[in-house]
């Protein structure tokens, strides 16, 4: 009954999810690793119980008793593996992006549409977040009315050096794009890029904060303020407004101090702590609907959606206050609204 | 020492404005009115002591018993009266707007400086409201670092059916035009308006919602929702990001009420309710001011630039998505920075 | 029209009295000024336009100017000057304590008995605070049921060398006991006194916090934290508890910032701050009713009731966890609840 | 590896057990199941892969197939089933009470110590939930200072028609007794209860709400209100107030919906919902120190000083306002508090 993993990719990420998948969560064990570096996927396997470190994550895949694999090894690499476990007829979970680019997405959709049925679920892990899902709920329940616009906000405190202003778009408001699709269920089909004055944290060159408009397909107008040298927190903000009312993420909880003058709440230090229990649930659920073999969760489409959202959005950077468009192919069957699973 | 307060326009907010002067206010009376409904106008002074209602705006302003004025008629008269306040010496409170055109603007400017004395403010009361202040003290007093970004909403809960998009640009979104520009003591340069999909509140033809862009001449962006049938309450929202944090408007204190499953605080019912300490506050200000012969508060030169703003703001409004350049004429000395008082 | 008041007594009380009285409150005036500090009252008029300083109390309440008297002298003073407006049939807003003793109290309510009118008015400004009058009104509108419990924080940052334990409960429970009566209608008839570790805070010999908790004739059970070395602001809490839900005094607004891992709301820094608008509010109050020869507010009853309630918090206080009676006289009929005003 | 569980008694909150070792919990199955009614163990046990139903809970206890054991029977059986779990050497959870009276409580701290090392965990789920410990944190970071007071509520909807005032101390407050013991360190040594007004919701005979007042061994007093008929919803508060500010449950998150004139947050509607997560918690921590020959959290202590304390209250419930005392006898070296786990 227990999900035999594999896990492709054991830097910060996958040593985490390797953590969660033996320690955390039910139904799921660890018996393989890979990585492309051989000697950390070495060390991760003598911490596990009955785990192999392959050489690579084909041979991962291969690898008879692996049920299910995890990709959370570098972008580039996501394509290969996760079209290796469509051929393998195995389910994958992949980390965003689904690939780094338009065409590697849509070949993995090719491949899965030939498969016949789902394999792949995309690491969006803000739609099982308890505060989106409160949000959605109350949109979909009828407390705010049809909705009109969001205002997001994705703060990060700080960025390592070699962060660039397109990172912004692909690492961090990909985030904001799966939700709004997510939220609405529609599609983006417009991004508009503006660029106020940079904030002195960031590096020379560097646009930082962007203010990324996106428009659906249904007229929502969703505003997102990307801003990753935030400096006092990991700060994910969010607010529907309907015709009727707005509902809107609540700050974080946790205790509220009184002292030297102010009543203070805690803002998350990192994305760890603000979406630890998403990642639990995201797993969870996906560990649940693999051992019934169902599939559930965000899509190799909405993988694709993002990934042209994301382009448009970086020749939106490139020309800030120029409405850049995004064109979809059709989307098959297999992921017609009513097949997603998952939030 | 008493001022003697002549009041041009007596309805719902010039009723609002005697009240204030004459039974909340210290140090003011109200010795004459007058109305375009001059039955209105005695119905007002009769229910004072010693009061007058005069024929006219002019007649009111030439009585030697007058010793300053408070406008509040249709705004086509404002530059009439205000014209001749100047005209007369008299400093004179206008409500927003100083004028209707630009050029009606210019030439109570060009007034003003040739008279060699401020003699006009008019009613930006957001300055003077105790959130807007403590979100300016959290930004002037380095809190926050410099700023970047402002997001703002104006939600007013429903409209009289003679309302109109124009109308939301400027009666409503002046406000937050001026706010922009006292916050953070800078010209708006440029203006977008985008629309997204129409509330079903709205009546036909009518763009309501609108997002609005305002660029500011340091680089700062400004991010209105402005929404004139948001149904819940009147709901004035605002966050200056920093390069260091954030200072945002608090929700609305009083009671928090727990039942029935919520814990809640209540949404004021309209911009008295939310304003009714600003409008305390801005005109015991002036009357202080003007009381020992000096002047204070939002300006001719801020009535003029929220005029040139908002006319651009209706341009765009004509071209959704596409930028409006704001363009003002040199600001005389008389208004430079420096010499603003009133927050 | 102009109300003209005589203040007794300029300390700090007073001249914030005096500055609300001429320069923030309509309808009012200082026309005298007395003092134990005949120089303090000297200066004091000073500054104000045809104001009289006093050499006593009684001279300031015989001038035929002087419509109306503030009392803000120190406490055991009180009865003296009461009683001589109520001699001089003259209104009279005196500052808590009433009187010192219960007996002092008695004497002053059998005088405005004769005097056949209601004179007197307490300054228990919490009645008129915007927070207090929000939850009373949800207590009455019938949002939260019956009551049942109310819970109370008096939390001072910080209190003179010279001050007692006694002191905590005439100078600060006596607050929460004013707010507990007229909260609920109600008369308080037992109250016990608990002392919790001492903190490291207060002086020697000195109970501080104390856990205070009062019995309503009704049934009411209110639970007060006092303290008065709280260190970190001044912090006024209160929740009544009702059959179908509580409601609740809110946090303070105004900005909330986010900055180094916090979101923070400011908390007031002393009395001053917290009830600014309270202290306004009362004044206009009695201001507009004194004008009009009414009266309004906090009674004799009410000052009398407090210093009987605070006589037994005081014999609580010196038997900790033992409960003290409290006996008021009967209520003479000019204090019956349908004649109480001002909240 | 994984940890085979024996669970005895498969009602309500035994059945959400199993669901949390089986379905959300990493590390443990359950393979052995009783309950006094018999059918309803096999329904359950018919539902897990290789599960047995067994006729008792000491045939359950014997079965060399169960590695621990959880105790989620009637109270009064607790004793029974703990004492067997000890004598076969087997971890035991018992939810709360360790059992119904203060001997039989003991007789398992004597049974445990003779076996030398503990095998009794109990229920005090507060201990795990997210918010407590960020309260506590924030206690022993010294960010408020040392303790001085702690106010509590606890706050059920409703109860069944059985349910009586006994039961609100030892089913409810029972749950703040183990939190003021936790979050102090220190046992109670007195207790108070007192009665206001009964709701008018509560059953005939029943005092309810009650104001239980708790003394810490070193000072620190505890309010606690329990309230079995809020109505409103499941409400638990608790403000910790230190010498230099106050630490305080925030209330729950989620969305803050506005609409029809508030803004409002969500009360949550039952203990599953409040709690979820620190049952969670709870039971992982758990299954970890089990799995490795370790224990942790609650101990035998704790469940015979909240025993002994509970029957202070009932005491004291019997005769309101009237102190009752608790007397512990020595704390065998095995719960010493650095043997402490579990947070």
């Amino acid at each position: 009954m227990t999900l035999n993993v594999g896990v492709i990719g054991v830097g910060m990420i996958g040593q985490d999810h390797v953590r969660r998948l033996t320690r955390v969560l039910s139904g799921s064990q660890v018996v393989a690793v890979t990585d492309v570096d051989l000697d950390r996927a070495k060390g991760v396997a003598d911490h596990l119980p009955d785990a192999t470190a392959h050489a690579s994550g084909q041979q991962l895949i291969d690898d008879p008793a692996v049920d299910a694999v995890v990709v959370t090894s570098w972008g580039p690499t996501h394509e290969e593996y996760v079209l290796g476990c469509i051929a393998a007829g195995k389910p994958v979970f992949c980390e965003k992006p689904l690939a780094t680019t338009q065409e590697a997405c849509e070949r993995i959709i090719d491949a899965e549409v030939a498969a016949g049925r789902r394999l792949v679920q995309v690491g969006f892990m803000r739609r099982y977040d308890p505060q989106y899902r409160a949000v959605k709920a109350a949109l979909t329940g009828g407390e705010i009315g049809s909705p009109l616009l969001m205002h997001a906000a994705h703060r990060n405190p700080s960025v390592p050096p070699h962060f660039t202003s397109d990172m912004i778009v692909n690492d961090a408001v990909v985030h904001d794009i799966d939700v709004a699709r997510w939220m609405f269920d529609d599609e983006v089909v417009g991004v508009t890029v503006f660029t106020p004055r940079v904030s002195g944290k960031a590096a020379a060159g560097f646009h930082d904060p962007l203010l990324v408009l996106l428009e659906m397909s249904g007229g929502v107008l969703v505003d997102v303020e990307a801003s990753v040298n935030a400096g006092y927190g990991y700060d994910i903000r969010g607010e529907v407004v309907g015709e009727d009312g707005t509902a809107e993420l609540s700050e974080s909880a946790g205790a509220v101090v009184k002292r030297a003058g102010t009543h203070a709440g805690r803002v998350p230090a990192d994305w760890r702590e603000r979406f630890a229990r998403a990642f639990d649930a995201e797993f969870q659920e996906w560990i649940d609907a693999v051992r019934v073999g169902g599939s559930t969760g965000p899509s190799s489409w909405d993988g694709y959606a993002a990934a042209v959202t994301c382009d448009a959005g970086l020749a939106a950077l490139a020309t800030p206050g120029r409405r850049a468009a995004v064109v979809l192919r059709d989307r098959p069957d297999l992921y017609r609204p009513d097949a997603d699973g998952g939030g």
